[in-house]
């Protein structure tokens, strides 16, 4: 880049209330990905961005020099169309599983990038380690084989997509400027546009499990996404769903592969199978099949086919029996009534407890850990129905488990207000 | 200490508008000065800062944070009172130079830890340097001998006086956090408290010249730093003082040695004598002598024997010529009128450019160069009269120097508003 910006003037811009031009967005992330930026001046940079804000033109100026800070991909040579899915996280949420074979089942391309989980919400990669021979690494040859074979694909990002996004994101992760609209959707729209596919549908999370607690910030990250995307050429939506309760029964790694097979025959949770059918709708609409039918894909066997394909491709075996915990231990109701409250984030952290999750990057996670739920938000129950099951490797963590868990729901005469709906809102480029 | 808090918690406290607490910063300080809160920490959390603010229960921990990371000195065991000057700086500002003789002059000890320059306004220890033979850095002992006998001393602070805040002030200084009142105060106080004098004016300077634009920003500068220090136990006043236009008719560090020595025997520009004798008041008053008559020490050469004590002292020479630049440049005036514009951040730019001061901390300073100011703020002028006389060593700096002081002064027949005093209110711990 020809023209060079002093590091402290951005700052002190942003600093105070201004707006940074695209050029001194783009000479300040080349010159943080090239070491030319310290790691403190970015820190104080993001501070400034969190507390003073970014209008659309920096957010897109922001997410572009992230894309140009690595290499991109390229699918266009797959004769196929290519859609993604995105969810901001939540407890329970194993949608990936079912949706890519299902949308993969109608001849679309379903490469999904996916991450490890950290914290009280699980990673889509973390969950399918839970079956036997899988492997998250592949190469990138390997990737268009299967792509245009199956279809679709859940595997590691590498290292060369978005690489300033990467070092931000660890930075942020350690200095307090993480749930920051700007840098969130900049964050994942890098990714994702760096990654090459033709549409993108965005599963924004709201409530106590969610990273966006209130609708109102939701919306404002889910139609900043979705600008984003649509002014580089990606086709985007979003649906904003709810994420106060956990989305189906089960939660934990090997738990929810089970649940996502259950879903792929037919059956399963009725939020989980509705939110992954209205999510196949947006994908497969954007790929230019609006008529396809998934509900049917999925009580015929077509979708459980494509998944069997899917893991069989990445090494894994679909009928090796799941992996379980050594220990269980369930908690029964001490009263009739209904369950007018289930806590997301309660159940999410009892279930990182319990060894779902891990605390720090490096650390394992028992494939075989998480939390069965027997009654969901709005069920009756009779005094001594079990209410959960807990799975563990490690007994003693049932205590520091139950002691987060037991503030999370609650049995009453009182029924909760009637979630008719897993899905909130929809957000697309014209709406 | 015993309890241990989560870097994060502290940055995200104070992001969200929170107080922190006096165990959170302690901990954070100290942790920081340790290395265990890694700089991109610190960096966040100075923005952080810097946009949410500090109350006084914060700021009085961070200052006391900061005294604690490091050593304390101690000047009880000599026999006198001690008492102290700050400046925030300005252009001109040399009162440092017969301030301390004048005070040391009458029995009180004056500790003068003093820094170099960096920017348009010069440092105490490159202008006593111009002295040939003077040497900054002397032992402790030394120190307690020269103040034992002469009383004053100007010398570079040691390592050990708050460590915290001179690994906090060089982050600060590239992380766009410096012109922050809470860190500015608790910068400059916890280095004055751990010196343990028993009482310090500080001189407080506001206008274009100055760190502090505005006479609002400057009084709660001032505040804030009179209560820490007397909360210290330290007998703090403050005087605010205009820095619209330089400080006394020479800029430069050869040049400002002279011009004190003027002022020593007597004479010198009014301005300067005002103000080294209003500053010689506070700290006389604070020591305990409030009768002392610190101008009849400048007319009867008492105080000029106790500069060349202190020079001499240290290794100095007072009797020995002044290093003179290279070469000058002479301006004159184009018009008759009155000098109705001379700006101090115009002429201090200028005699930085011309060599006086540096751009980077291991640059060298030119001890000739600088500025001499013919007519001051007000002055009446013929036609060619002579305004400036410019000195350098490098003769290519005149034209980026005068570039700059060029747009600082105006003659025309408008008469400035009048300039009573430099000083503009004076600050107490019952004011």
């Amino acid at each position: 880049m020809a023209h060079t910006f002093d590091t402290v003037d951005i700052i002190r811009c942003k600093r105070d209330g201004g707006v940074l031009s695209t050029e001194q967005i783009n000479w300040v992330i080349d010159a943080y990905t090239r070491g030319d930026v310290a790691d403190e001046q970015m820190a104080s940079l993001a501070m400034a961005i969190f507390l003073q804000g970014m209008n659309n033109d920096e957010i897109l100026a922001l997410t572009q020099a992230m894309i140009n800070s690595g290499e991109t991909m390229d699918f266009s040579g797959l004769g196929k169309i290519t859609a993604d899915k995105h969810s901001t996280g939540g407890v329970g949420d194993k949608i990936t599983l079912p949706l890519a074979p299902l949308v993969a089942s109608f001849g679309v391309a379903v490469p999904q990038l996916s991450g490890r989980g950290l914290g009280h919400t699980g990673g889509t990669l973390d969950k399918l380690e839970a079956i036997p021979g899988w492997q998250a690494d592949i190469s990138n040859d390997r990737l268009m084989e299967i792509l245009a074979g199956p279809g679709c694909v859940v595997c590691a990002a590498g290292a060369g997509l978005a690489p300033a996004d990467k070092k931000l994101y660890a930075l942020r992760d350690i200095t307090g400027t993480v749930d920051c609209i700007p840098l969130i959707a900049s964050s994942i729209m890098s990714k994702k546009i760096a990654e090459g596919t033709a549409s993108l549908v965005l599963d924004v999370k709201v409530g106590s499990g969610a990273f966006m607690k209130d609708l109102a910030q939701a919306r404002e990250l889910a139609e900043t996404m979705v600008t984003l995307g649509n002014n580089a050429g990606c086709a985007t939506t979003a649906l904003l769903t709810d994420m106060n309760t956990p989305l189906g029964c089960k939660v934990g790694n090997a738990l929810e592969v089970a649940e996502s097979v259950e879903v792929l025959q037919g059956g399963g949770p009725a939020d989980v199978r509705e939110l992954t059918l209205a999510l196949a709708t947006e994908m497969l609409t954007a790929a230019g099949l609006p008529d396809a039918d998934p509900a049917a894909a999925l009580d015929n066997g077509q979708a459980y086919d494509t998944w069997r394909q899917m893991i069989t491709a990445q090494g894994g075996d679909p009928d090796a029996p799941l992996p379980t915990a050594k220990h269980t231990h369930t908690v029964v109701a001490d009263q009739s009534g209904v369950i007018s409250e289930l806590d997301a984030l309660a159940v999410g952290v009892a279930s990182w407890r319990l060894g779902a999750g891990r605390a720090r990057k490096e650390d394992p996670v028992q494939l075989g850990a998480g939390i069965e739920i027997h009654k969901q938000l709005g069920a009756t129950v009779h005094a001594g129905d079990a209410l959960f099951t807990l799975h563990t490797d490690t007994e003693d963590r049932f205590e520091r488990a139950l002691s987060v868990l037991n503030d999370g729901w609650k049995v009453s005469n009182d029924a909760p207000p009637v979630r008719s709906s897993v899905i909130l809102d929809r957000i697309s480029a014209t709406s």
